[in-house]
């Protein structure tokens, strides 16, 4: 028997869940504004605004689950159809400030945020809501009037940026990937290294544990985490899969995407075990020619099937077990064709 | 740039080419007789007769290639699409008499095969034409008189019967995938263990080569295997992706389905290397209860989305590097719910 699942958003994230379900017997049904939303290859569109009531009725009939795949869907849309992950882990994440007052409620360490005077100079001043890919920040040197609507944080010279992907059963079942070490260029995410090199796995995963708790979580959920002088200070959260999660499809026993849906859909977790070392590129702007990342032993290609335009993530390869040379030459094709 | 690609039938080898094709924004479209095919779910679908010509102009209308999933698809069909592998393959392998005679000319050992005077009793006795899953066999301990349409073939003592998936590109490039060990259980699938143990690796990829190259053959193709006293004699070959390939998906670098893909496309063949030892459980009739069987560390439960019925393939299970305990459950299951 086919099962339904409905989601809000039908991008690359919801691509990857339909091929993801696909294999269980899980159909995805989706609800995007874009007549040529990605996903729409691979399941059902709904083509409509995220919190029109009748489209949400329509993306809810006959569903045996309600989802999401990005952090920006209305609370009330996701509300109104029961979704899962509930919609209280969307309305604490879209508000940086809530965001980071929830970190400090759980005993997570942040950077220091608030108000550019307490904080001090220099700072990074963010917008509160609506940020991603690095939109909506500036670097601030001098003391200035910031808005309501604005947030500013301490520059934290941290060592590297570490995420964490975990998931959850209601039944309280946990879950998660090793550590992924990750590099942005402009904002964008370029390179996820997993598992990463010497991480604090324990620690990283008592951050996790202690938000999926709180949010009686049900699903994948991301953490962004900075590394400092040895200690992990939680940047951001994501109620979603997210991109440092993509090697998991090549490179971990189960994938997130598979395992978003176990949980949703109340079946077991799989094993989040790597089975190798893993290196995700992402293919941002303009695309590569295929053969040349074909050709890369160890290569696996993901391509999302989005028309080029700068600063979208049109697909991404993740290089398994492959040897440093692969993986420059991956990094270098990648690169080349690079356009934010 | 979305290439199409066309696929006479429309069954889980269908299915599976299309979520492997997905990944590299390669769409499938198939030519199915049933309205319900289960390939139709994942993929564009023409309800029509194989050999209907305007279906077949209308499935490979604007497809950079079109294939075929099964055996017996009518060889003018396919070759009035220029259909990949070519035609003269499905001519071929499908007469058994000739396919064994191909072997021999080959220099490749088979059974006895030939009249039932001149093979002797006890012997097989098959249809030439349109056998699968042990259908069209009777095994005869007498003299008799058999028809034009039927072939006999000697009773071989074997150990045990392997398998191997090979794929070549036009270019002459080819991979092998290492052998599987097989395991029938009323003339279908149940098991394959890959890669088998002990297995005459280089043997049999000799066998598949001398196949490859003769028939300048494009796509992956599969040889089973007989062997005896450490020789191996071929029994059939299958022009097409197989069943004791679909460890592939999860326990290789590059699944079957992609390299069929990546072959009939004419790009870069990928790594064939197996990631683990993988134990393929086939799915039978009707479906064992999901959960009991994604609770199993390293089981990946593949469902085609077909509606029970006895003797029906339904999905399959892949557990790679499980322990044996969990392999016995997982067979345990599996079996409980085989209906033939």
């Amino acid at each position: 028997m086919t099962t339904l699942v409905g989601c809000i958003g039908g991008g690359q994230l919801g691509r990857m869940l339909a091929l993801a379900g696909a294999p269980l017997d899980v159909r995805l049904r989706f609800l995007d504004p874009a007549s040529d939303a990605c996903a729409g290859e691979v399941g059902e569109l709904i083509v409509g605004a995220y919190d029109d009531p009748a489209c949400l009725a329509r993306l809810a009939d006959g569903a045996a689950a309600v989802t999401y795949e990005f952090e920006n869907v209305p609370v009330e849309a996701a509300h109104s159809v029961g979704a899962v992950p509930d919609a209280r882990a969307l309305e604490l994440g879209q508000d940086r400030l809530v965001e980071k007052e929830l970190f400090r409620g759980l005993g997570i360490g942040t950077a220091p945020f608030g108000s550019l005077q307490s904080v001090g100079v220099p700072a990074l001043v963010k917008s509160r809501r609506l940020g991603y890919d690095g939109k909506g920040q500036r670097l601030v040197e001098a003391q200035e009037r910031i808005g309501e609507d604005e947030l500013a944080e301490g520059v934290v010279p941290f060592e590297r940026e570490l995420s964490i992907v975990a998931v959850r059963r209601s039944s309280g079942d946990t879950a998660f990937y090793p550590l992924a070490e990750n590099e942005h260029r402009g904002g964008i995410l370029a390179l996820s290294r997993a598992p990463a090199a010497d991480a604090p796995q324990r620690a990283a995963e008592a951050i996790a544990s202690r938000l999926l708790d709180e949010l009686e979580y049900v699903g994948v959920l991301a953490v962004e985490l900075f590394e400092v002088g040895g200690e992990l200070l939680a940047n951001e959260f994501a109620p979603r899969v997210h991109n440092t999660g993509h090697w998991t499809i090549d490179g971990a026993a189960t994938s997130q995407f598979e395992n978003h849906l176990r949980a949703i859909l109340g079946l077991p977790l799989g094993s989040t075990a790597a089975h190798g070392a893993s290196v995700l590129v992402n293919l941002v702007g303009t695309l590569p020619p295929l053969e040349g990342l074909l050709a890369l032993p160890g290569a696996h290609v993901h391509l999302y099937g989005k028309e080029p335009r700068p600063g979208r993530k049109l697909g991404h390869v993740t290089l398994v077990d492959a040897t440093d040379d692969v993986v420059s030459t991956a990094i270098r094709l990648a690169s080349a064709a690079w356009v934010v």
